[in-house]
Protein backbone atom coordinates (compact mmCIF):
# COMPACT_ATOMS: atom_id res chain seq x y z
CA UNK A 1 0.00 0.00 0.00
CA UNK A 2 1.09 3.42 -0.72
CA UNK A 3 1.82 5.65 2.32
CA UNK A 4 1.89 8.71 -0.09
CA UNK A 5 -1.65 7.73 -1.24
CA UNK A 6 -2.69 7.55 2.04
CA UNK A 7 -1.87 10.77 3.56
CA UNK A 8 -3.45 12.39 0.33
CA UNK A 9 -6.97 10.64 0.90
CA UNK A 10 -6.80 11.71 4.37
CA UNK A 11 -6.12 14.82 4.05
CA UNK A 12 -9.37 15.10 1.41
CA UNK A 13 -11.12 13.34 4.21
CA UNK A 14 -14.13 15.10 5.73
CA UNK A 15 -14.45 14.70 9.34
CA UNK A 16 -17.60 15.47 11.41
CA UNK A 17 -18.44 15.23 15.16
CA UNK A 18 -22.17 14.27 16.04
CA UNK A 19 -22.72 15.74 19.09
CA UNK A 20 -25.37 13.99 21.21
CA UNK A 21 -28.94 15.15 20.98
CA UNK A 22 -29.69 18.30 22.70
CA UNK A 23 -26.59 18.02 24.99
CA UNK A 24 -25.01 21.23 23.23
CA UNK A 25 -28.09 22.68 21.90
CA UNK A 26 -28.45 26.35 23.07
CA UNK A 27 -32.05 26.76 21.49
CA UNK A 28 -34.59 25.30 19.55
CA UNK A 29 -33.27 26.51 16.50
CA UNK A 30 -29.58 25.61 17.18
CA UNK A 31 -30.74 21.82 18.15
CA UNK A 32 -32.67 21.70 14.88
CA UNK A 33 -29.67 22.78 12.96
CA UNK A 34 -27.48 20.45 14.32
CA UNK A 35 -29.58 17.98 13.95
CA UNK A 36 -29.88 19.05 10.11
CA UNK A 37 -26.44 18.99 9.78
CA UNK A 38 -25.68 15.79 11.43
CA UNK A 39 -28.00 14.05 8.66
CA UNK A 40 -26.13 15.76 5.87
CA UNK A 41 -22.96 14.36 6.92
CA UNK A 42 -24.50 11.41 7.31
CA UNK A 43 -26.42 11.11 3.73
CA UNK A 44 -22.82 12.29 2.57
CA UNK A 45 -20.54 9.56 3.80
CA UNK A 46 -23.22 6.42 3.81
CA UNK A 47 -23.42 7.78 -0.24
CA UNK A 48 -19.51 5.83 0.16
CA UNK A 49 -21.14 2.47 1.45
CA UNK A 50 -21.93 0.95 -2.01
CA UNK A 51 -25.46 -1.66 -1.72
CA UNK A 52 -27.65 -3.89 -4.08
CA UNK A 53 -31.05 -2.42 -4.91
CA UNK A 54 -34.05 -4.23 -3.90
CA UNK A 55 -37.38 -4.22 -4.17
CA UNK A 56 -39.38 -5.29 -0.97
CA UNK A 57 -42.74 -6.14 -1.69
CA UNK A 58 -46.07 -7.08 0.25
CA UNK A 59 -49.81 -8.06 -0.65
CA UNK A 60 -52.49 -6.97 1.76
CA UNK A 61 -55.53 -8.89 0.56
CA UNK A 62 -55.86 -7.93 -3.12
CA UNK A 63 -53.40 -4.77 -2.26
CA UNK A 64 -49.68 -4.96 -3.48
CA UNK A 65 -47.21 -2.73 -2.10
CA UNK A 66 -43.65 -2.07 -2.73
CA UNK A 67 -40.42 -0.27 -2.08
CA UNK A 68 -37.10 0.80 -3.32
CA UNK A 69 -34.86 -0.51 -0.68
CA UNK A 70 -30.86 -0.79 -0.46
CA UNK A 71 -31.06 -1.39 3.53
CA UNK A 72 -31.61 -4.95 2.92
CA UNK A 73 -28.70 -7.33 4.62
CA UNK A 74 -28.52 -11.27 5.28
CA UNK A 75 -29.05 -12.21 9.23
CA UNK A 76 -28.70 -15.83 10.09
CA UNK A 77 -28.09 -18.69 7.12
CA UNK A 78 -29.91 -21.08 9.92
CA UNK A 79 -32.42 -20.45 10.10
CA UNK A 80 -32.47 -18.29 6.84
CA UNK A 81 -33.11 -15.10 7.87
CA UNK A 82 -32.49 -11.77 7.08
CA UNK A 83 -33.35 -8.46 7.56
CA UNK A 84 -34.94 -5.01 5.53
CA UNK A 85 -34.80 -1.31 7.03
CA UNK A 86 -38.29 -0.03 6.08
CA UNK A 87 -39.75 3.52 6.66
CA UNK A 88 -42.30 4.08 8.90
CA UNK A 89 -43.62 6.80 7.04
CA UNK A 90 -44.64 5.11 3.54
CA UNK A 91 -47.58 2.50 2.77
CA UNK A 92 -45.74 -0.47 2.61
CA UNK A 93 -44.41 -0.51 6.09
CA UNK A 94 -47.95 -0.27 7.13
CA UNK A 95 -48.94 -3.31 5.04
CA UNK A 96 -45.95 -5.51 6.00
CA UNK A 97 -47.07 -4.59 9.07
CA UNK A 98 -50.25 -5.96 8.77
CA UNK A 99 -50.01 -9.09 6.42
CA UNK A 100 -46.77 -10.31 7.98
CA UNK A 101 -45.09 -11.19 4.88
CA UNK A 102 -42.75 -10.05 2.65
CA UNK A 103 -40.66 -10.78 -0.11
CA UNK A 104 -37.32 -9.37 -1.17
CA UNK A 105 -36.46 -9.02 -4.76
CA UNK A 106 -32.71 -8.35 -5.67
CA UNK A 107 -32.43 -6.12 -9.10
CA UNK A 108 -30.25 -6.66 -12.05
CA UNK A 109 -29.31 -3.95 -14.67
CA UNK A 110 -32.10 -4.59 -16.68
CA UNK A 111 -34.42 -2.93 -13.44
CA UNK A 112 -33.41 0.32 -13.34
CA UNK A 113 -36.45 1.62 -14.38
CA UNK A 114 -38.32 -0.85 -11.80
CA UNK A 115 -36.08 0.62 -9.14
CA UNK A 116 -37.01 4.15 -10.05
CA UNK A 117 -40.61 3.46 -10.12
CA UNK A 118 -40.57 1.88 -6.78
CA UNK A 119 -38.79 4.55 -5.67
CA UNK A 120 -41.76 7.17 -6.11
CA UNK A 121 -40.43 8.90 -8.86
CA UNK A 122 -42.89 7.98 -11.18
CA UNK A 123 -46.64 8.35 -11.08
CA UNK A 124 -47.76 5.02 -12.59
CA UNK A 125 -48.76 1.99 -11.29
CA UNK A 126 -45.14 0.08 -10.30
CA UNK A 127 -46.94 -3.03 -10.58
CA UNK A 128 -48.27 -2.31 -14.45
CA UNK A 129 -46.15 -4.84 -16.28
CA UNK A 130 -48.23 -7.92 -14.95
CA UNK A 131 -45.45 -10.31 -16.85
CA UNK A 132 -42.97 -9.39 -14.38
CA UNK A 133 -44.32 -10.49 -11.54
CA UNK A 134 -45.99 -13.28 -9.76
CA UNK A 135 -47.22 -14.59 -6.29
CA UNK A 136 -45.11 -16.15 -3.46
CA UNK A 137 -46.16 -18.68 -0.92
CA UNK A 138 -46.72 -16.03 1.48
CA UNK A 139 -48.67 -13.87 -0.80
CA UNK A 140 -45.93 -11.35 -1.89
CA UNK A 141 -45.03 -9.98 -5.57
CA UNK A 142 -42.03 -12.02 -6.70
CA UNK A 143 -40.45 -10.45 -10.01
CA UNK A 144 -39.78 -13.15 -12.09
CA UNK A 145 -36.43 -12.24 -13.31
CA UNK A 146 -34.75 -10.81 -10.20
CA UNK A 147 -31.16 -12.26 -9.89
CA UNK A 148 -32.62 -13.50 -6.32
CA UNK A 149 -35.83 -13.96 -4.29
CA UNK A 150 -36.45 -14.42 -1.29
CA UNK A 151 -39.98 -15.05 0.04
CA UNK A 152 -40.42 -14.31 3.88
CA UNK A 153 -42.78 -14.22 6.95
CA UNK A 154 -42.46 -11.18 9.25
CA UNK A 155 -40.36 -12.64 12.44
CA UNK A 156 -40.28 -9.70 14.15
CA UNK A 157 -40.43 -5.88 13.29
CA UNK A 158 -37.78 -2.95 15.89
CA UNK A 159 -39.34 -0.20 15.80
CA UNK A 160 -36.93 3.19 15.96
CA UNK A 161 -37.30 6.60 15.34
CA UNK A 162 -38.46 6.32 11.61
CA UNK A 163 -37.38 2.92 10.29
CA UNK A 164 -38.42 -0.37 11.29
CA UNK A 165 -35.86 -3.36 11.17
CA UNK A 166 -38.16 -6.07 9.58
CA UNK A 167 -36.83 -9.51 10.37
CA UNK A 168 -37.84 -11.94 7.83
CA UNK A 169 -37.92 -15.65 8.26
CA UNK A 170 -37.33 -16.77 4.71
CA UNK A 171 -40.38 -19.57 3.33
CA UNK A 172 -38.82 -19.69 -0.15
CA UNK A 173 -35.73 -18.72 -2.34
CA UNK A 174 -35.33 -18.33 -5.73
CA UNK A 175 -32.47 -17.02 -7.86
CA UNK A 176 -30.89 -17.30 -11.29
CA UNK A 177 -28.13 -18.40 -12.90
CA UNK A 178 -26.31 -15.36 -12.44
CA UNK A 179 -26.46 -11.27 -14.10
CA UNK A 180 -25.13 -8.27 -13.89
CA UNK A 181 -26.47 -6.75 -10.56
CA UNK A 182 -28.45 -3.28 -10.03
CA UNK A 183 -25.96 -1.31 -7.05
CA UNK A 184 -26.80 2.01 -5.99
CA UNK A 185 -23.47 3.70 -4.85
CA UNK A 186 -22.50 7.73 -4.97
CA UNK A 187 -26.16 8.39 -5.13
CA UNK A 188 -26.15 6.66 -8.61
CA UNK A 189 -27.35 3.54 -10.09
CA UNK A 190 -23.98 1.08 -11.44
CA UNK A 191 -23.57 -2.08 -11.37
CA UNK A 192 -20.45 -4.50 -10.74
CA UNK A 193 -17.03 -4.41 -12.63
CA UNK A 194 -13.77 -6.67 -12.20
CA UNK A 195 -11.27 -5.67 -9.85
CA UNK A 196 -7.73 -5.04 -12.00
CA UNK A 197 -4.38 -5.95 -11.20
CA UNK A 198 -2.53 -3.59 -9.27
CA UNK B 1 -37.50 -5.20 -21.12
CA UNK B 2 -37.39 -8.37 -23.27
CA UNK B 3 -39.92 -10.98 -22.72
CA UNK B 4 -37.46 -13.67 -24.15
CA UNK B 5 -35.37 -12.57 -22.02
CA UNK B 6 -36.98 -12.83 -18.80
CA UNK B 7 -38.63 -16.32 -19.67
CA UNK B 8 -35.01 -17.81 -20.18
CA UNK B 9 -33.76 -16.16 -16.80
CA UNK B 10 -37.09 -17.84 -15.42
CA UNK B 11 -36.03 -21.06 -16.82
CA UNK B 12 -33.19 -21.23 -15.15
CA UNK B 13 -34.02 -20.05 -11.63
CA UNK B 14 -33.55 -22.71 -8.76
CA UNK B 15 -36.39 -22.65 -6.80
CA UNK B 16 -35.99 -23.93 -3.05
CA UNK B 17 -38.84 -24.59 -0.35
CA UNK B 18 -38.01 -24.10 2.87
CA UNK B 19 -39.45 -26.09 5.30
CA UNK B 20 -40.28 -24.44 8.85
CA UNK B 21 -38.24 -26.43 11.21
CA UNK B 22 -39.03 -29.50 12.50
CA UNK B 23 -42.97 -29.40 10.59
CA UNK B 24 -42.00 -31.72 8.37
CA UNK B 25 -39.12 -33.70 10.23
CA UNK B 26 -39.22 -37.29 11.01
CA UNK B 27 -36.30 -37.71 12.33
CA UNK B 28 -33.14 -35.93 14.09
CA UNK B 29 -31.15 -36.84 11.15
CA UNK B 30 -33.85 -35.72 8.21
CA UNK B 31 -33.98 -33.01 10.19
CA UNK B 32 -30.53 -32.23 10.33
CA UNK B 33 -30.29 -32.80 6.19
CA UNK B 34 -33.38 -30.37 5.79
CA UNK B 35 -31.12 -27.51 7.80
CA UNK B 36 -28.46 -27.81 5.82
CA UNK B 37 -30.36 -27.87 2.56
CA UNK B 38 -32.21 -24.97 3.68
CA UNK B 39 -28.73 -23.17 4.99
CA UNK B 40 -27.20 -24.12 1.71
CA UNK B 41 -29.85 -22.15 -0.68
CA UNK B 42 -30.04 -19.54 1.38
CA UNK B 43 -25.53 -18.83 0.75
CA UNK B 44 -26.03 -19.78 -2.69
CA UNK B 45 -29.01 -16.58 -3.28
CA UNK B 46 -27.27 -14.53 -0.85
CA UNK B 47 -24.19 -14.89 -3.13
CA UNK B 48 -26.90 -12.84 -5.56
CA UNK B 49 -27.39 -9.56 -2.85
CA UNK B 50 -23.82 -7.36 -3.56
CA UNK B 51 -22.75 -5.44 -1.11
CA UNK B 52 -19.55 -2.75 0.46
CA UNK B 53 -17.05 -5.20 2.46
CA UNK B 54 -16.66 -3.04 5.74
CA UNK B 55 -13.94 -3.80 8.39
CA UNK B 56 -16.10 -3.18 11.50
CA UNK B 57 -13.38 -3.00 14.85
CA UNK B 58 -13.57 -2.30 18.16
CA UNK B 59 -11.43 -1.45 21.15
CA UNK B 60 -11.69 -3.19 24.71
CA UNK B 61 -9.08 -1.67 27.43
CA UNK B 62 -5.76 -2.23 25.16
CA UNK B 63 -7.08 -4.90 22.75
CA UNK B 64 -8.38 -4.22 19.32
CA UNK B 65 -10.93 -6.59 17.32
CA UNK B 66 -11.88 -6.54 13.79
CA UNK B 67 -13.55 -8.79 11.62
CA UNK B 68 -14.72 -8.55 7.71
CA UNK B 69 -18.58 -8.03 7.25
CA UNK B 70 -20.83 -7.34 4.64
CA UNK B 71 -23.57 -7.33 6.70
CA UNK B 72 -24.03 -3.39 7.35
CA UNK B 73 -26.67 -1.02 6.41
CA UNK B 74 -27.96 2.48 7.19
CA UNK B 75 -30.82 2.56 9.45
CA UNK B 76 -31.87 6.03 10.16
CA UNK B 77 -30.41 9.66 9.27
CA UNK B 78 -31.90 11.19 12.48
CA UNK B 79 -30.84 10.68 14.72
CA UNK B 80 -27.66 8.98 12.77
CA UNK B 81 -28.06 5.14 13.29
CA UNK B 82 -26.64 2.01 11.33
CA UNK B 83 -26.40 -1.43 11.76
CA UNK B 84 -24.02 -4.52 11.49
CA UNK B 85 -24.95 -8.23 12.00
CA UNK B 86 -21.88 -9.57 13.97
CA UNK B 87 -21.48 -13.69 14.18
CA UNK B 88 -22.07 -14.39 18.13
CA UNK B 89 -19.28 -17.01 17.99
CA UNK B 90 -16.32 -14.66 17.29
CA UNK B 91 -13.72 -12.86 19.60
CA UNK B 92 -15.13 -8.91 17.81
CA UNK B 93 -18.48 -9.51 18.82
CA UNK B 94 -17.60 -10.41 23.06
CA UNK B 95 -15.47 -7.24 22.56
CA UNK B 96 -18.26 -5.03 21.01
CA UNK B 97 -21.32 -6.33 23.30
CA UNK B 98 -18.52 -5.41 26.26
CA UNK B 99 -17.12 -1.82 25.11
CA UNK B 100 -19.96 -0.74 23.69
CA UNK B 101 -18.31 0.85 20.91
CA UNK B 102 -17.40 -0.23 17.24
CA UNK B 103 -16.50 1.72 13.71
CA UNK B 104 -17.49 0.75 10.54
CA UNK B 105 -14.94 1.34 7.95
CA UNK B 106 -16.10 1.17 4.20
CA UNK B 107 -13.54 -0.49 2.27
CA UNK B 108 -12.04 0.36 -1.37
CA UNK B 109 -10.54 -1.68 -3.99
CA UNK B 110 -6.77 -1.02 -2.04
CA UNK B 111 -8.18 -2.58 1.13
CA UNK B 112 -8.58 -6.62 -0.27
CA UNK B 113 -5.77 -8.13 1.75
CA UNK B 114 -7.06 -6.19 4.77
CA UNK B 115 -10.77 -8.06 4.04
CA UNK B 116 -8.68 -11.30 3.97
CA UNK B 117 -6.60 -10.52 6.76
CA UNK B 118 -9.74 -9.50 8.88
CA UNK B 119 -11.61 -12.67 7.37
CA UNK B 120 -9.27 -14.79 9.66
CA UNK B 121 -7.16 -16.19 6.35
CA UNK B 122 -4.46 -14.94 7.15
CA UNK B 123 -2.36 -15.52 10.30
CA UNK B 124 -1.15 -12.11 10.83
CA UNK B 125 -2.20 -9.47 13.42
CA UNK B 126 -4.71 -7.63 10.78
CA UNK B 127 -3.86 -4.70 12.54
CA UNK B 128 0.09 -4.78 12.50
CA UNK B 129 0.01 -2.59 10.00
CA UNK B 130 0.41 0.29 12.33
CA UNK B 131 -0.03 4.05 9.56
CA UNK B 132 -3.31 2.39 8.64
CA UNK B 133 -5.29 2.97 11.61
CA UNK B 134 -5.76 5.69 14.02
CA UNK B 135 -8.37 5.75 17.20
CA UNK B 136 -11.81 7.04 17.16
CA UNK B 137 -13.57 8.89 20.00
CA UNK B 138 -14.95 5.71 21.42
CA UNK B 139 -11.84 4.55 21.10
CA UNK B 140 -12.44 2.25 18.09
CA UNK B 141 -9.82 1.97 15.35
CA UNK B 142 -10.54 3.67 12.62
CA UNK B 143 -8.56 2.64 9.08
CA UNK B 144 -7.32 6.01 8.11
CA UNK B 145 -7.88 5.84 4.41
CA UNK B 146 -11.51 3.90 4.78
CA UNK B 147 -13.88 5.17 1.53
CA UNK B 148 -16.37 6.44 4.93
CA UNK B 149 -15.51 5.52 8.43
CA UNK B 150 -18.51 5.15 11.07
CA UNK B 151 -17.29 5.48 14.93
CA UNK B 152 -20.45 4.75 17.34
CA UNK B 153 -21.37 3.94 20.61
CA UNK B 154 -23.54 0.72 20.71
CA UNK B 155 -27.06 1.94 20.95
CA UNK B 156 -28.87 -1.75 21.15
CA UNK B 157 -27.94 -5.55 20.47
CA UNK B 158 -30.68 -8.16 19.59
CA UNK B 159 -29.85 -11.40 19.40
CA UNK B 160 -30.48 -13.99 17.33
CA UNK B 161 -29.59 -17.46 16.50
CA UNK B 162 -26.33 -17.28 15.43
CA UNK B 163 -25.84 -13.10 15.19
CA UNK B 164 -26.22 -10.29 16.81
CA UNK B 165 -27.74 -7.03 15.18
CA UNK B 166 -25.90 -4.46 16.65
CA UNK B 167 -27.41 -0.95 16.13
CA UNK B 168 -24.76 1.92 16.27
CA UNK B 169 -25.27 5.56 17.06
CA UNK B 170 -23.18 7.18 15.28
CA UNK B 171 -20.81 9.97 17.27
CA UNK B 172 -18.41 10.93 14.70
CA UNK B 173 -18.10 10.48 10.70
CA UNK B 174 -15.18 10.75 8.48
CA UNK B 175 -15.23 10.52 4.61
CA UNK B 176 -13.06 10.72 1.43
CA UNK B 177 -13.51 12.56 -1.72
CA UNK B 178 -14.20 9.15 -3.22
CA UNK B 179 -11.72 6.10 -5.02
CA UNK B 180 -13.20 2.71 -6.02
CA UNK B 181 -15.03 0.37 -3.65
CA UNK B 182 -14.41 -3.11 -2.84
CA UNK B 183 -17.28 -4.97 -3.71
CA UNK B 184 -18.49 -8.42 -2.97
CA UNK B 185 -20.56 -10.30 -5.01
CA UNK B 186 -20.95 -14.27 -6.53
CA UNK B 187 -18.52 -15.22 -3.90
CA UNK B 188 -15.76 -12.53 -5.54
CA UNK B 189 -14.12 -9.39 -4.28
CA UNK B 190 -15.05 -6.82 -7.32
CA UNK B 191 -15.66 -3.22 -7.96
CA UNK B 192 -18.25 -0.73 -9.44
CA UNK B 193 -18.86 -0.23 -13.07
CA UNK B 194 -20.94 2.43 -14.87
CA UNK B 195 -23.97 1.41 -16.21
CA UNK B 196 -23.77 1.37 -19.84
CA UNK B 197 -26.65 2.40 -22.22
CA UNK B 198 -29.39 -0.15 -23.17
Amino acid sequence: MNSEKISASVSERVSAWLVKNGIDAESDAASQADATARSDAFRSAMRRLGGAVNIVTTQDGSARFGLTATAVCSLTANPPRLLACVNLSGRSYQAIAKARCMAVNVLGIQHRELAFAFAGKQGEDPFASIENWTQAATGAPILTDALASFDCDVEQMMITTTHAIVIGDIRHISYGVGGKPLLYLDGEFMTSGALLPD
